[in-house]
């Protein structure tokens, strides 16, 4: 079954490591003869690392070689919407049209052979791209192929690494390599990442980076103090080590920190969006010639530039935000330039040499030049850009959009799942043409450094929202044609969007229902429904039929009932749940004042006094932990004597270290239901909580409501929700890095180096979160996971924080110009924590498991019921699995999702680090067969990629570079012999299949 | 010796009209054969007068055709200097590069056949030129060819049409134009003039327009009211005939009011400096989706654009100041406009067809439609935008570098003539090499309509004024080789250019020195020579070495010296005076109190009680007249509740319409020596005046000193000099046309239409003048002539006003954002008024004669003497004259320059009107005999050419319009039969003579 090679159209061509072009995508699938479940191996050995490096310019390795970058860096939406900036609309908010850049630059190229460009928003180029002719189109192929035309980065945005989740990264440059890799061919596939702007740097992107096959990595933004350190240390460029558990090379990436973040050097910026002199060098008597000044001027920019960097290389990056709308500006300065600069050459014996390159040239000659270079092991957050300037407000800002967009990930896991699923049905069926790829693009956009960062303007944000909304519609339709498909049942599906606030219009009224939940992990799950419901009594029925318990919770603040019922659903499947009305039955109301809530595993007690939670308690594992939890504000600093910062959208400063209490005490009712246990604490106008257990339930649900934030006293205000215990942490505490691997956390983690010195704590030990912080004393481990993108920081021994909303009323002059004050309904926010107490060796199977129920949670799909049957030759089913077996626990399905018309994308992930989990054995190393593992279709032939599945695996190879501390293994090649895989701690397999749907789906 | 026709270059090809190239201008000459003078015989007959428009697009005959023309509007200087616009430096100033436009032009042009544009200025345009390679000059050679690129206009610059002098816009159309000529041939010849932005429109512009042949001419600016009326009116296109002395249709020009100023219709302006919605065509789904909204907006705005003008046909002006920076934004958009627009024509029969056009393929469809047009006769001054917004302050705004221009102008023909007269003896010489082309491209650039109008920013006012400076550098080069070669001597030439302020290092400490003084006039001149000295007397001694009279005077307010001598210099040539220092003699002081002063011809008289002039008597004509002359304010308004408009560089808005008394008596001093009798007259600390005769001439001189203006008050200031008679002007008074033709005023010449009504008549009366302005009872006729530009007004019968200075301290918001406040020595300006009396008959005699010596003052330059002979084949010569014979006092030499190796470029000049002079006749047609009129070479063949020598008259043709005034004469084709010509009163006729120069130069 394994291992009987057969031809195929990637193996020709020796050295491309290209992967199946999605040209056919979508037509009618024509019959497939009946094929034995095969693997292709591949052999063939790496091709020469240099080959995508040869059409580099040639340098003078005996002089100082300046490369000059022409870039231009393209935000997909900050101060204009992604459409406003593409079309160059609202000039007057913004001079920026991207349009134009691509034909300017394009016409530019084309000008002179020797200029270079790089371009990296894939959102931006592939739609320019599909509105030029053919005969455009040609040109730019052989720009691109002739190298004077770069792709840097590729993905579809320039991700930011504080906020987002990494599933959603590794999503957003699948889409934009693939792009590159189906249009360009290896030509186009970028050999560097290109993080130039976002706002701090995780060590998490750097492996995914590394995984995806990339060989260096650049970026603008860090610490002030840092970057100091490093160019007197001559450590602006070094290996970074980025995952503790891969086994290196495998998450090593080469990093260069620029010179000058990304802009031009001082006066040699020649934009129309400059105001720097251009060259003035043909007419001395001119009263504006400049040509020998600005020679000199270069000269010793160069020269002192040089001096901080290790090799007889440098890098200029010419260009900035929407630049080279009018291209030629730049490229004429900048000929110019080099024919002066390096005229002085022969004139007056100079030893500097200036040339158009790219990072990628650069990164070449780097890697030629067999230097030793040191480590880093730890991450780039939080930035600073002065004294009491932290951008580390942006890890909460906007927390309504930043939630939207992580149930956005979860629905378009579901929808790639049952589009892989139901195969073509899904795409065209009873409800129309159902189509993932909208809210693909939604969620590659949203992933942009202004975008989940919460860092643009409020109708950028909205618009944000509505690419996320537009793109739901058509996954909506595919999932109705998937579904029906795989149920046989016609039914009027309906997607409840506001359930997050109790509102669902056919659960409301009709008398019966029906209640689709999809699960997207690949295990089963057990899973309490909550909707709401009129004042009824109903019943539940399981897709076998049988009654299932249930309850009808009348909700304290609002008399409002909501139906609760647990509901089973098998792996990467659903379960249909029959829900009626009981005639003349009303619900109990049961509401309690007795402050402890418990089920059979936790147990939680509260101040009778206060109303706040103030005692944890794991009964299987019998621990106890007194915790405080309450709401604080942050005053926000408009500014003071120290410095003019105020607190924005980017920056977080608080007026005062302490925060402030939002109330002391919470007025409190308590729920009691056979099916939840809730205490309903009411702080504030504006500030609400409900602390739950449902029964079977490991972890305590805080589902917190806030806002709107009343700022009517003139204070901007940062909310927190602080956990206070004993705990005797060390000063440590544990965040994820983009929802993975997991970093310790102190002061800061450079803090303890010569001359680092930092300005405020608070803002300073601010840290992102996408999962969630753990506090630990050596015994007791308290996580708390959150349900969005969020700063989280523990700033006293035993304590720990998360920012849950803000509201500000000035701008902290980072150029978004807009005070993070939104008006309206966006003012009032909806979340929750989720609080575990465990032992520290079985903390992480909690948590890791628990947190990936969080992202890939069960989706709820109503219907009215009655629906006509579907598919006439198969009997309806109520009850559907994808999977033939469960999957391990350690190994989480990451990606299942259509590629081709007869091609789908799997990623397998082992969700454990090494060592994380001593309990059950979960770091350990996960053998799975894939053979016949999926029910709905049979992979027939099975390929190995990068990450970003834009490279075979076995092709695929980077550049190797050595380090001071010790020699790194040379990767093997890695070659797919057998369906049977082995994920090793952290590691995730990226995998394209071709595949037969078995016919009865 | 006359119609002999011999083989010429410009004879082959049948119907081309170029003129000769340049190419070997300034080469080495090569040896003549002896050629008899010969003139060359044009009988060919003029092509058919449509080939300069057979590369026009194809129209609709029955639809609306709009005629798209994109453009650029490139001031030559304004907020900028010259050199900054063109490299766009200071791009945080203004947003403006004009090679990029350029580049950017040609680029877009290449990429679409039906694209096209009109560009303007020659001054950037040849720059720009001169920098391309072959290659890129071949491209743009074709793009010219093909009609795509074409030039409007075609000056050197745009120049105003208030304050320049037509010498001076002769002079910038002919190099711009000459460029255009030799670079592209006929295809690049300009057939529209094309003055958008000028402030107000002059009758004599339009009449040099028609004499160089364009076929029409295009604006933008007119008074408010008026242009609402024309448009009620159908009367936004007319015949103008722009001459009441020439026949028609010599200088009828077609007329065309542009819609919309120059600016593109309001949210159709897709330059990168505009904020205007581009088209969002190719995605509907696209929140900024709006090609249907764009299409309907424009089919509304085309129709109803179209109601106001006659025919089928519409012009829409498709660009702005400095726009085309990033041409493709442009292009791109009205391509799409183009496509969505006509698509309407077959999709729903929309009866709009939109194009790319030019104002010559516009104005080619206006002709070809038959129509009989109205027929204007006055000008279009003043212009207001609005009530209280009169545009006349301009005239008379930076009177110190008004003046400056009109020095240079004198200067500058002095050059050319020598230039002419010496032969390359001028260019190469013993002083280095001599070139008037710096000064005559200054020249040009003054002409600009923000340069000598004074509505620059200051720096840039500092740099027209540099740019003069160092043009006439090279030109003292040229005159001292010249000189050098007409005398034989070799002497240290020195030319004081400080002498308006009385200072002039040589005479003022050597004790002998030479007096050179070169007359430009076509006839001799008896002209006072005014040097400072030290104190002593001297012994001044004429070309034949004979001792004539001389003066040494106090100026009272200085104590210093001025010798005083009057120099008799033939027509075309120089005199040499030596002074030498009497031993031992003082000058006697010679002050008096009585104030009269009297010459043979003139006496005036003071009030004892005021110091003010009161009394004015023309001795010979038997006239008196009762004038008094004083200096008085008008308080500049900031803004009241009638409107916000306030007085500045380009607006004349008096706070009250009464001037204030600079001071109702003066301080005064009387000098009476035998060569000149002052008064001396002091107002104020910032305003003085110094009233003289000198013996023999036949004006009163009032030499004014104004400044620095006191703004202490905080009220800006402008200073009018004002003279109130008696005389029954019956609300008329006269002013020149550039410093030609004369024009009665009235309130305003339109004044009396309906619907019309001045808001202020302070402003609106104000009239620009170039040349005087005169006041006429019936019987006497009071003439003032000024010594530049200047605004001049009367606003009661009787009664003169000119406005000499302004000091503003407020920007009056037309853009060029500054105060016409300049700090410094420009505050402080000296100029001079000449005032004539005389009967109506002999008036113009006086005037016309004096004002052309004012325009071409004789040229002092100075020398230590002693210096060796230059030429010792022959004896040094003292006195010389260029002509053989003088000309006519009713011809003036207009032009006297070098052309090409062998060429000079002639014209000569009719300088009275119709019915002007009764006394001397001299407004009867003249006839001249070129042969042997010159001295120094003899014409070896002579070539009419039009105005502006950029074609043979010959070949010129002009598109026929008819009138509804009746029939115009067809013109007849102008052959030149005979070195003998005539001209008609006003007319000027332009040559381009072979030369030989005289061996003995």
């Amino acid at each position: 079954m394994v291992g009987d090679a057969r031809p195929s159209g990637v193996r020709v061509g020796g050295c491309r490591g290209a992967v199946e072009s999605r040209t056919s995508f979508r037509a009618p699938r024509p019959p497939l003869p009946p094929l034995s479940f095969l693997f292709v191996l591949f052999l063939a050995a790496p091709c020469a690392w240099a080959a995508g490096y040869k059409t580099c310019p040639k340098v003078k390795p005996d002089m100082l070689n300046v490369h000059l970058v022409p870039h231009t860096h393209d935000d997909v939406g900050w101060l204009k919407t992604v459409d406003q900036y593409f079309y160059g609309i609202y000039n007057n908010i913004q001079q920026a049209g991207v349009q134009y850049i691509l034909d300017s630059v394009i016409s530019s190229l084309l000008a002179d052979p020797t200029r270079r460009f790089i371009y990296v928003e894939i959102a931006f180029f592939s739609r320019w791209w599909h509105q030029q002719t053919n005969a455009t189109q040609k040109i730019v192929r052989d720009l691109v192929r002739q190298g004077r035309l770069e792709f840097a980065n590729g993905g579809w945005v320039m991700n930011d690494e504080a906020t987002t989740h990494y599933g959603a990264i590794i999503d957003q440059m699948t889409l934009g390599l693939r792009f590159l890799e189906e249009t360009f061919g290896s030509d186009g596939r970028p050999r560097v990442a290109w993080h130039i702007d976002p706002f701090g740097h995780s060590r998490e992107q750097a492996s995914l980076f590394a995984q995806m096959g990339f060989d260096g990595f650049f970026f603008g933004r860090l610490d002030y103090q840092d970057k100091k350190v490093r160019e007197t240390a001559l450590q602006m460029e070094q290996v970074w080590r980025a995952s503790a558990s891969l086994k290196p090379p495998t998450a090593d990436l080469f990093t260069s920190v620029l010179p000058n973040m990304y802009s031009p050097p001082e006066g040699l910026c020649w934009d129309m969006l400059c105001a720097d002199k251009p060259f003035v060098e043909d007419d001395v008597r001119s009263p504006e010639y400049n040509a020998k000044e600005l020679v000199h001027h270069f000269l010793k920019l160069a020269t002192d530039q040089g001096k901080l960097y290790r090799t007889k290389h440098t890098v200029m990056t010419m260009g900035s935000d929407f630049q080279y709308e009018n291209a030629n500006m730049w490229f004429k300065n900048l000929d110019k330039l080099i024919q002066l600069v390096n005229a002085q050459q022969q004139a007056n014996g100079s030893r500097v040499n200036v040339l158009y390159s790219t990072p990628a040239c650069y990164l070449w000659e780097l890697n030629k030049a067999k230097l030793n270079w040191s480590v880093k092991k730890d991450d780039f957050f939080p930035y600073a850009d002065g004294p009491h300037m932290f951008w580390t407000g942006y890890f909460s800002s906007r927390p309504a959009l930043k939630r939207y967009e992580r149930l956005s990930y979860n629905f378009l896991q579901v929808c790639n799942q049952l589009e892989a699923l139901a195969g073509p049905a899904a795409n065209v069926g009873p409800y129309g043409s159902g189509d993932s790829a909208p809210l693909n693009e939604a969620m590659a956009v949203l992933q942009h450094h202004d975008a989940v960062s919460g860092t643009s303007r409020q109708h950028v944000a909205d618009d944000y929202a509505r690419q996320l909304s537009e793109g739901w519609r058509p996954c909506q339709v595919l999932m109705s044609n998937a579904l029906a498909h795989l149920s046989g049942l016609k039914e009027d599906f309906a997607f409840c969007r506001k359930l997050n606030i109790s509102i669902c219009p056919l659960t409301q009224t009709a008398e019966r229902f029906q209640v689709i939940v999809y699960n997207p992990l690949g295990r089963k799950v057990d899973w309490m429904v909550r909707l709401p419901v009129s004042k009824h009594v109903y019943l539940v029925r399981d897709p076998g039929g049988k009654t299932v318990p249930s309850d009808v919770v009348t909700i304290p603040s609002s008399d409002s009932q909501e139906l609760l019922f647990s509901a089973l659903v098998p792996a990467l499947g659903f379960s249909i749940y029959s829900v009626s009305q009981m005639p003349d039955q009303s619900p109990q109301k049961s509401w309690s004042r007795d402050l402890v809530i418990q089920n059979e595993y936790l147990r939680a007690r509260f101040d009778p006094d206060t109303g706040l939670l103030m005692e944890l308690e794991n009964l299987e594992q019998n621990l106890l932990l007194p915790v405080r939890q309450a709401f604080y504000w942050y005053n926000a600093s408009t500014g003071n004597n120290l410095s003019s910062q105020a607190s924005g959208a980017y920056i977080f400063r608080p007026n005062r270290n302490k925060p402030l209490f939002v109330s002391r005490w919470a007025q409190t009712h308590l729920v009691k239901a056979s099916l939840v246990q809730e205490v309903h604490q009411n702080f504030s106008a504006w500030c609400s909580q409900v602390i739950r257990l449902y029964p079977r339930q490991r972890h305590l649900e805080l589902e917190w409501t806030v806002g709107p934030i009343p700022v009517g006293d003139g204070w901007g205000k940062e909310v927190i929700s602080r956990f206070d215990t004993g705990l005797a942490t060390g000063g440590l505490f544990y965040t994820d890095s983009n929802g993975r691997e997991i970093l310790e956390r102190r002061w800061r983690d450079w803090g303890h180096r010569a001359g680092l010195i930092k300005s405020h704590p608070t803002p300073g030990g601010n840290t992102p979160l996408q999962s969630g912080v753990h506090l630990f004393d050596g015994n007791m481990q308290l996580t708390v996971l959150t349900d969005r993108s969020q700063g989280g920081s523990s700033l006293t021994d035993g304590s720990l924080e998360l920012m849950v909303h803000r509201r500000l009323l000035k701008d902290d002059a980072r150029g978004v110009g807009e005070p993070l004050n939104r008006e309206g309904s966006g003012l009032w926010v909806r979340g929750r924590h989720l609080v575990l107490l465990d032992k520290k060796g079985t903390a992480a199977a909690s948590h890791r498991l628990q947190a990936e129920m969080e992202v890939l949670a069960p989706q709820v799909v109503l219907a009215p019921g009655g629906g006509a049957r579907y598919r006439l030759e198969r009997a309806p089913r109520t009850q559907f699995s994808g999977l033939r077996r469960e999957l391990p626990p350690s190994v989480r399905l990451l990606t299942l999702a259509r590629w081709g018309r007869e091609t789908l994308l799997l990623r397998l992930e082992h969700q454990f680090a090494v060592g994380e989990d001593s309990g059950r054995n979960l770091s350990s190393p996960v053998t799975l067969d894939l053979t016949n593992l999926f029910s709905a279709f049979t992979i027939t032939h099975l390929r190995e990629t990068t990450l970003a599945a834009n490279q075979l695996l076995a092709y695929a190879s980077r550049l190797q570079w050595t380090t001071d501390v010790g020699p790194t293994p040379h990767p093997s090649p890695s070659h797919l012999v057998s369906a049977t895989i082995t994920l090793h701690p952290m590691e995730i397999r990226t995998f394209l299949a071709s595949v037969q749907w078995e016919e009865d789906g």
